[in-house]
């Protein structure tokens, strides 16, 4: 059987059940990174494979409309810290205490550590204007760009390697940092490297910030906020079950 | 071994190369389906799988914004049929013949032919108004949600169940029909349910409409625009290889 062949036949063949449980092992052991990370180097190959999944995202009307900006050099990373810092205090200014000081004491970015800072890009203007079924509901050029940052989150993990999302920025300054077009909006500043440890849950349900809603105070069925149904009955059973895989 | 560190083990351990592949799969054979739905009934216990993983996407501060509201009912698929015949004929005035002709030709949802609809919905009020990593970027919010979409997108994949994701909507015609308060914004309106077939590309890269960009045009060096990098010259040279699975 040639290359191509081999592929076809892997794609549309069904997931075995482990092929399934490697996807969901990602999305159970995927995590927000913002410590640990080592001086381990990224090689170019896993680079390239993880960005390709970012870049095999849907997109409304297959617009495409991403661009991934790789970031090493320290000068910018200096900047884009500076304006973490600024915009951390400015936002702790609207919090009371006690809340406020543990809120301060909290690592949100990995900055310097980590060895690869990558700038999630939208372009609105990507094969537009006429974008087919962006005309309705605009926003959805912006939803592709974070369906590519999921994908991309995912695959890294597959890879052993850690994303931290940075969004206590200013994307003015993040704009001017990297020489964005006017019409270009950053989504994600992401933090990438290896790390010694992926934590069990995230940060903040471990400092005990928050905790995780069950998967049954997010479900409604037929309209908004109507949790009981006769019609889906054995469904509403199913989720008040524990769904927490580490229980 | 109890369940519990039975779990974590397999959570923390390096990925399989068999479990990266199952991974990829995913990534590579997702589609956005519109049509080759079967009359096949989703069970709840792979529902609840494919709700679960989408409630496991990150979002900032831990907040959760997401709700899932699952519809069968034939007189709502009826009206949201409706709101999206009207915006097809809308949005193609915004486009010139011959374009306009193949544009209104397409097969772009399948509401009435899947068993389920789920609308994806984003309430910013949730653990707010201080949500951490919101203050700066409102907009990150938003991006929870489609992390979890995308979630949901690939675990259905997984399952071999189509998504389909409607966008030529009229928003506030949504929030009307299903009842959503003022606050809570539709994210997204997917159809979901078995399918006889998953296409290998894009629907629209298959009818000729765009074609899918090389991932060496989509990332860029150290600043908007910058292609050619000294410090980045092997990743360089790796992306402008095909990427392409099928190929």
């Amino acid at each position: 059987m040639n290359k191509k062949k081999k592929n076809v036949k892997e794609l549309t063949e069904e997931f075995t059940e482990d092929e399934k449980k490697g996807f969901y092992k990602a999305i159970y052991s995927r995590r927000d990174v913002r410590s640990h990370f080592t001086s381990k180097t990224i090689k170019d190959d896993i680079l390239s494979r993880i960005l390709n999944a970012a870049h095999h995202a849907p997109s409304v009307g297959f617009s495409q409309p991403w661009n991934f900006i790789l970031i090493k050099d320290i000068n910018t990373k200096i900047k884009v810290k500076k304006s973490f810092e600024e915009e951390k205090i400015h936002s702790s200014e609207l919090v009371e205490e006690p809340k406020r000081s543990k809120y301060l004491s909290f690592k949100l970015e990995g900055i310097l550590e980590s060895p690869i800072n990558l700038c999630v890009t939208y372009d609105p203007s990507r094969f537009g204007p006429f974008v087919i079924g962006r005309s309705s509901i605009p926003e959805a050029g912006l939803y592709s760009v974070c369906c590519a940052i999921q994908n991309l989150w995912l695959a890294a993990r597959t890879e052993g390697i850690g994303v931290g999302w940075v969004s206590i920025l200013s994307n003015d300054k993040l704009k001017n940092i990297l020489e964005l077009p006017d019409h270009v909006i950053p989504i994600a500043y992401l933090c990438l490297g290896y790390v010694d440890e992926f934590a069990l849950k995230p940060d903040l349900e471990i400092a005990g910030w928050l905790s995780r809603l069950d998967l049954k105070d997010v479900i409604f069925f037929e309209k908004w906020n109507i949790k009981e149904s006769v019609d889906w009955s054995k469904i509403q059973d199913l989720i008040k079950t524990d769904f927490d895989t580490l229980k």
